[in-house]
């Protein structure tokens, strides 16, 4: 016998798909809705179905949006011959609440991961690919920031994208960055991994 | 200028009102949705707005139901003299996992606690002691269990309750009980909190 209405045990098993969300915090959210304010259940029903209503991906950088160009792709503020590359609209976040790059997007939707079975055909290379030429018709030379994650899977697909920028032919008028490695602000040395550190002095600055 | 959809952000500050779940991990959820499927979203709503529609109060033991007397309270197997009181209905799902209790409960809605402002009206006391008086009608004698969580909370809300019984003159009829406090399974004598050890030392059991 479960001891939870069906009705319930629903709500669990969905809130238990979630990501970092075990069947005991699934168990508590679900409650949550039953303690305090029976409402709040319909509120975020409501915005979810309004979500998925709303939201599409821009056309140009992927990114969701709620028009078919997002807002930072139709600024005129933007410099669009800049394109800084993203696994997805979490680190379009991060970037802009770090206020450091003024430049454009663009959401690859995941990464290369072999043991997740994501590769290449997954992913939207065939329209970086596309977004680079259109981009490349605007300007004289530009600038890829690849932001991928500095894991296994964004080493793979930063490689994925270099070659496959190599193999455009677009010589000096594509210029090819990634974010710099090594000790987070705050770090101890004595903590740090051996990849960090090697990262971290592989890369050190001449003062 | 905000960087996700309106649609989004709602989605986010709804998922942000759950219990242990930072703006962070809200932001990972609302985007969960967005990533993987997108009708993930829709199912959650549906199964909310059937959660809200649905689920009632148990009218014996305040338990969530699918109907008017929930199955626990309208089981035959049951031994409706031992009356095990409860703070939430997660705790009858510990308990009923747990398999060492065949009587029902009683579901409090909470515990005393001034810090948060939660005073005994706000709680099913009224309502618990209806429920004695009425089972006490078809028992000659009864057990009521004591399971608050082992903290001021749960002390304070345990003495409540003791009081309450004392004051109802049942004399001999009602045996009051309280879960024991100790050292869990598995625990470290070494690194046991003081209190623990106290209890866990004055409730020693004679071999």
């Amino acid at each position: 016998m479960s001891v939870l209405p069906l009705s319930v045990e629903k709500v669990i098993e969905e809130f238990g798909r979630l990501p970092g969300v075990g069947p005991k915090s699934a168990a508590r959210m679900a409650y949550h809705f039953l303690r305090s304010s029976r409402k709040d259940a319909s509120r975020l029903a409501k915005v979810l179905l309004e979500m998925e209503e709303k939201v599409v991906d821009c056309t140009m950088c992927f990114n969701v949006s709620d028009s078919e160009v997002c807002a930072i792709c139709s600024s005129p503020l933007r410099d669009s011959s800049k394109i800084c590359i993203v696994e997805d609209p979490l680190d379009v976040v991060a970037f802009e609440n770090a206020g450091v790059f003024k430049g454009v997007y663009f959401v690859l939707g995941g990464l290369i991961s072999p043991a997740d079975g994501i590769g290449a055909d997954e992913l939207r290379f065939k329209e970086l690919k596309a977004r680079i030429n259109a981009v490349l018709k605007d300007h004289e030379a530009i600038e890829i920031i690849i932001a991928t994650n500095p894991n296994l899977e964004g080493e793979a697909t930063s490689n994925y994208i270099t070659d496959m920028i190599s193999s455009m032919e677009v010589g000096e008028k594509v210029k090819v960055s990634r974010l710099a490695m090594g000790l987070p602000t705050g770090a101890d040395l004595e903590y740090a991994d051996q990849l960090t550190l090697k990262r971290s002095f592989e890369g050190r600055n001449i003062l």
